[in-house]
């Protein structure tokens, strides 16, 4: 990723959300910072605006670009200058929040990078995208998996088919820390906000269903099209999901399993999916998450490695997503960094008035936000009819 | 395993099945031999008196016990001295003879011990069971991974609440062998048989999906009693199954997934399971068979290793099956000869007159198998039926 | 780690080296960047004026402070007033370069954090020390793999006395890319200074041997006494080392082996340490850098997992050094961060007049490096000497 | 291996040594059961001749061929005819015992296979060698771990330059059980004998570093020429050595490590390998025995997997030594059983008169274990003159 991919100054962006305390709100920014180019430069960080000013001072803002509410900020950085208003906002909040926050970023003329899940349901999902595509901007949606090396390696040699043709997929999304009911521990905001249906809408599956059945449709380059689902709330008193088992079938007449977790007591967060096609098939997961794991029929099994010059030859775009040779470990930070430096890159490009075509946009984007929300309703559809097979809508 | 357990002298064995070139007889026969407390003497190793007899002077038996059929093997040996006729009859030939060769050896008076699946279809296990209980003697299925001391740690961990009220398993069964259209490879008698409706009645279900559904259930020590599942044909022209992904729900409102395949490329043999529970989890794998992982919440993963004094404590039938120390690799022969021993044992306790009482019984019986084949018919119906949930017939 | 560890303002920071193309010098803006409290603000990138100038623009610095030379840049620098002026230089130089640059760099009146090895030889490092000595100011060394959490945790549970008296220590740098004679290809600068006496002194010793002989003194807290090496030129050709073989012993009885080599092909930098006992061995590695393996006689191992509470409570250092969850990747830049964020909060306390006792400093300082270059003294004399017994000289 | 290779009939087995409690002996006897080719009709397992009997009775012997002493079985054994008398004797007794009891069962008649390591000491293993020489007998001696499938893998791949030119060994054989005086507690023999230098002579050196050193010229096809060793008791009180890290020097200018020790607390028997060329390199260890890794500067790294195809097609020996298809995990019984089988067919041969070349027997002959003994006195020779290198006298 060259400076030129960029522009000649650093993209400028605002935040809301990620007040003092909040988890991922601090890896947007590390991510952003990280490759120095792009600078945070304002920021709603919190709805109470004291805590939005607190978290100003941490970062060493200027104290008249940080405000009070997100209404504030849109309003008063459109009325900046061109030369110093922000480019693009990140949204960080709880999903109750996404649709109106983006949308009116959107409106008010700028690029937006926001967290998943898109919104908390369909109606918003189809008026948001409405939006993107009215506003001719910038829509980036921070399903982090994507952004690893390894993981566009897959989907590359997928494409490049080395793996035949595509038969099934096995992907998983283990998590243990809800195991309890520790929402109601006083302060763990964590898990408050995702437990109630009010701001989390449906728990499990919005959380880290959508990032698995993203990663599903990213490696595969295949769209979900029906699932069979047993989605449960597995410890007492829970407000929404915590746990779901799938079995779906995607495009090209690929079948197998999806599955996220947040009560499998003891897993952090190994993420992984396995690809078979007739003729290889692939595994890569989270807990290692340098390596993809090649399997044949009929030779050893091939350990590909970040950072090898053959990982680079087989696809240019994990060798940009690089940093640092092999065994010179990369992380999440570093996926978050991709999406946001391959963001950065199209929003430069739109705004020089050459936009990437959208096929070549390495990054998740709106159409990847709504293919999540259908896969969300799909599922509790099909939850309600007792597992029925239930196609998702199509987009 | 002291003598005593056995008795004053070796087991005698006769086999049907296992001819030239067979694989899982030879295990068998590894298996009942390794320990040295049993001893194959008679055997009908073939359809073909010739290979029968041929398979004889390989295992440099007494050419007077190699017989022509199994039919004649059973009457001959019934006629013999109690102190010359075997005990037991190892049963290894494809599913389509299991039920009439079983039946027949108990008619006869032998113990037997048989390989999975238990028989072709429900008619057949009901009456086999039948015919179990009746004749009063012991009744061996080799679910080998059962045998394997870990496998016997797991479940004895389970039992003992260390993973406090259980929620959840995924069981899967990985095969890539049947990849492609290997049963028309001229001289693939594995192959061939095993995906002919006729000899093996459902492919991927009966073959290795027993097997998976068994080890849920004997790790969990719970039954399954619902499922919901995806049977499916994905190599072009196959005449059974090779393929099946299974939402399951088991005894104890736990719920999961069951996953069987002979069609994902690249893989071996690497059955494994998970389960998770409201203060722990676990999990062992075939690839790495000697290991026990168990995951808590907030204390560091625990990897135990097999011949460990600590694994003996917590499981008598653990250490019982142990036969070296730690890092002194055993395999499935061993997992094998585990189930050989303690039928061997019951055979010999309830020749004694002081029989075993059921629930001691540290092998598969004859109420595993019934349990597979409602596993199978349940696949099978469900499948049918769009995938809907379908409840396991009572045994 | 607080804003207040650091100050009421970003650290300002100059960097010598790291021009365009460079590996290393890019990682270190990047620690530097990663968590917000840092910020570069000038430097001199290159002897080449215009590839600084370059280097510059590139990371969009105030050209006024980019410059042409690093002599050039201390004076200039130096003569700013207090609210401008740097507070601290990162050398990131060949080897040959560091005394000289390091020295006046304090002379100047600024902090140091410097690459390893500390100097070209014994002689430079005696002026060093003593240059760092008098200045009062803080200096740094990146010996970035003591700035993983993992690596804290072992050093803080051998402290703490979880593993016994300690008896053994095997210490690993196994390294493949100078498998061949890479120096001769045009262009591959990274292999041409190393392996060029001139520039690098000794090559795989003072490279990476310094790293391994200083992480074996980190996690154990015990200095080498004595060593017996094998130092080998492997690579036809080359004129410095490229492979040791080390026998080494420790204070307090402790006595392993130390190995780092370049010429291991296929291996990447998968360095590694297992320290033993007498009650119990710990393993760390870099290829699987956020996990800790815990052997015990009488348990299971455990396996240790970063951003765990109860590593948090084990270490404090441990704790202070995680930005994400477990099973959230971090890497090596975060390692890098690490060391660059306890050194700032260093810098910020002496420049407040509350100097952070050096027992406390947790990060590589003037003392490791000094000892990395005796380290390396007395394996080239015991090579000399036919492999024979060499005491390091007492610092 | 075909009955051919064996012969006709079963191969007859007498065993001195093995008596109730013995592990290694069991093992023994295991791996000569597995393959129904070689039977144990004989024994003087103890030299109580209660326990001989006792164990006779376990083993459901003729009582007649269970003797008080072995010198009385191989007098007894050499006067019965040759349809009836054992071929070869296995002798797996402690150390010191080896050198006479060899000899004997050599001079009366027999083939022997026995535990290493060979001798106690250098003027026994000059004479036991002599011994065999002039006996025209098959020893084999049971080095296990070149027994693997997979360690007969990496030496035909290296033979085959599948590395390139041999640069670097590191060989390792870390164990921890005997971390603390455990030969104090009343009941442990298999501690006690191996501490008391009189029944053990040195103590790891003799007992796992001649299987390390073995390993290491197994694999690499090169003898060990000149070592410089570091020699410790590590457990106060103890009587000979516990541990020894050695630098080491092979044939054909490689040179590298070899580690041997008992102390290293928590460690099972994860004996290990890795050799390194100039063109790639491979390593093997005992905890995951059935696979074989192999590194490349500039590919995947390959996971080669017993049991497949492909590794047949590259090591006929190591097809010839497998059982299974892959991932039916085989283990250290399967490892000890191709030594016994290889050794037996090897005794087939040469009873018939038809010899297998001394180039093509395929287990460890009286040359690896004379070599073994070189290997013990260099290393006490080195420690005693402090560390000096000191080379292996001449075979």
């Amino acid at each position: 990723m060259s400076t030129n991919d960029i522009g000649k100054r650093k993209l400028r962006l605002a935040m809301i959300g990620g007040g003092p305390g909040a988890l991922i709100g601090e890896v947007h920014r590390k991510a952003a910072r990280l490759d120095g180019r792009i600078e945070l430069v304002a920021g709603a960080f919190s709805s109470h605006p004291e805590k939005s000013r607190q978290q100003g001072r941490e970062l060493f803002l200027d104290p008249e670009r940080v405000y009070a509410s997100w209404r504030e900020m849109l309003k008063a950085e459109a009325a900046l200058s061109a030369e110093r208003r922000v480019d693009a906002v990140a949204i960080v909040t709880p999903n109750h929040l996404h649709f109106e926050q983006s949308a009116a970023a959107l409106a008010a003329g700028f690029h937006v990078i926001q967290d998943k899940p898109l919104t908390l349901n369909l109606a918003e999902a189809v008026e948001l995208r409405e939006a993107v595509r009215k506003s001719g901007k910038i829509f980036a949606l921070t399903h982090t998996y994507t952004g690893y090396p390894m993981v566009k390696l897959a989907r590359d040699l997928i494409r490049a088919g080395r793996l035949g043709k595509l038969r099934k997929i096995v992907a998983e999304y283990p998590q243990g820390w809800l195991f309890r009911k520790v929402e109601d521990d006083p302060g763990n905001k964590r898990a408050s906000w995702r437990t109630d249906p009010a701001q989390a809408g449906s728990g499990c599956l919005g959380d880290i269903g959508t990032h698995i059945a993203n990663l599903s449709e990213t490696v595969s380059s295949l769209k979900i099209r029906e699932i069979a689902a047993n989605v449960s709330t597995m410890v007492e008193g829970r407000k929404n999901d915590d746990n779901a088992d799938i079995l779906a079938r995607w495009e090209g007449n690929v079948s197998g399993v999806i599955r996220a977790s947040q009560v499998e007591t003891g897993e952090d967060n190994d993420i992984g999916i396995r690809v078979y096609g007739d003729a290889a098939s692939l595994q890569w997961r989270h807990g290692d998450p340098e390596r993809l794991l090649l399997r044949y029929p009929d030779k050893p099994m091939e350990t590909w490695s970040r950072g090898q010059p053959y990982v680079a030859a087989a696809s240019p775009s994990a060798a940009r997503a690089t940093r640092l040779p092999a065994c010179h470990p990369e992380g999440i930070i570093e996926a978050f960094a991709n999406i946001y430096l391959n963001a950065a890159a199209a929003i430069a490009a739109a705004e020089a008035g050459t936009p990437i075509p959208e096929a070549e946009l390495d990054f998740p984007t709106i159409e990847d936000g709504f293919q999540g929300i259908l896969f969300v309703e799909a599922a509790l559809a099909s939850a309600k009819n007792g597992g029925r097979w239930t196609k998702l809508a199509r987009g």
